[in-house]
């Protein structure tokens, strides 16, 4: 196993790069942190062209990793932290090629689709997709203004999630056109409660639900061209919901 | 008004400490950040001692400040960045009396309540009481060993909704003990598949949910002692929900 022991190395300076948008899509890559989160990409065959660990973290997982055949390079604490998105990383990451976006199938889109409209808040992204993969969602789909799904504040929040369902990036309006085409109800979400009470929804296996910003709610030209717009009726003095937390009611009642 | 213009003044050094527990404990005063939360305070009759505001924000909200007859100190940006919890403060700030804890009447606790066993973070526990407000609960209660209510990420979290409901620090098995002797369900929550699966539970107006620790749930011996613990089917291949966004689900399934 090859060493670097500077956070000065060039091949290091070149991964730190990988934790801004510029940076992953000059190098067509991103980088995944902690053991979890590396086992979700070898498990899920995604293209990990490196692994780098402490020499403490590849004792713990060295068995698991008998199979990988990437290069494996052994880094000290110090560059831990440099590359880490946390205070105290745990010491392995991988360094990951971004898929080809083209894998989607637009004639194979069966099962129940949530759409992001600028979502700004990572974490709040991060467990909407966590929480879409527990709902059987069959995907989720990142509208421009959305934050970016390779953001590692998005990717740790995500707990690889991202794996497990089917994730586009694009123009909202482009794929709800698709979904009604294919008869598919599309759900809107307003704060308003002239809008249709969730829980008067029955719940279905082939959907769209648009969830909006956490600040002004979905854009006014989506709402406009969904089939509904629910609402979650609002008990207590509490101005909203989180984001986050209206998606998970929601998915988990319409979602059968 | 008075002005203060030194991050070094004593006043200033005093106030500072409130960000930290022991700090809140010897002045008995927890700080509040950004207006929507300092007007919350006000129109929910706290003891608001002093409200720190830059002159910007003094100018956006003195007609809403004309009722108000604590002391009102002027500060500059330095200070607001001095004293918050954000990158970018907004600039006013409340120095609150800690409520009395005994304003609690054993007697008169109709409604439903969220129990809080050992929930670590502070945005989660914000998040949870802010769902409970917005789903109509009582009140929350928070177990030993949960992050304390005042912690400025929790009160951020929270929106306001603490003044919404009732809020009591303690020990969960002595009111667990107090609401089974009214008679009321008590819920756990567990990952587990054998547990009672959340839906098959008819809404009530009152009732007790426990909600446990982030990684290793709720303790074994309040498991043990429920009239009922609560499962939520995961269909997909997340090992599991975020513990807010599970809260949530239960709350707005459970509460009539």
């Amino acid at each position: 196993m090859d060493k670097i022991t500077s956070v000065k190395n060039d091949r290091i300076k070149t991964w730190k790069k990988l934790s801004s948008k510029k940076g992953r899509e000059k190098q067509s890559a991103y980088i995944l942190e902690s053991w979890h989160l590396v086992n979700e990409a070898l498990n899920a065959n995604q293209n990990v062209k490196v692994i780098l660990t402490t020499k403490k973290q590849f004792d713990i997982h060295k068995n698991e990793l008998v199979n990988y055949i990437g290069e494996l390079i052994e880094i000290n604490d110090e560059i831990a932290k440099h590359l880490g998105s946390t205070i105290t990383p745990q010491g392995i990451f991988a360094v990951v090629d971004i898929p080809n976006k083209d894998i989607i199938n637009k004639d194979n889109l069966n099962g129940a689709w949530l759409l992001l409209d600028n979502i700004q808040d990572p974490g709040n992204i991060g467990t909407m997709v966590r929480t879409a993969d527990a709902a059987g969602m069959n995907g989720v789909i990142f509208g421009n203004g959305t934050s970016n799904q390779f953001n590692p504040k998005v990717l740790r929040a995500m707990q690889g999630s991202q794996f497990h369902l089917k994730i586009i990036e694009g123009n909202l309006q482009y794929w709800i056109d698709i979904l009604k085409n294919k008869n598919y109800p599309v759900y809107g979400s307003e704060l308003n409660e002239n809008a249709v009470t969730y829980s008067s929804v029955a719940p279905t296996d082939n959907f769209a639900l648009i969830m909006g910003n956490e600040g002004n709610g979905m854009q006014n030209e989506l709402l406009k061209i969904t089939d509904k717009n629910l609402y979650i009726p609002i008990k207590g003095n509490a101005e909203s919901l989180n984001v986050a937390i209206a998606s998970g009611i929601l998915m988990f009642h319409l979602k059968k």
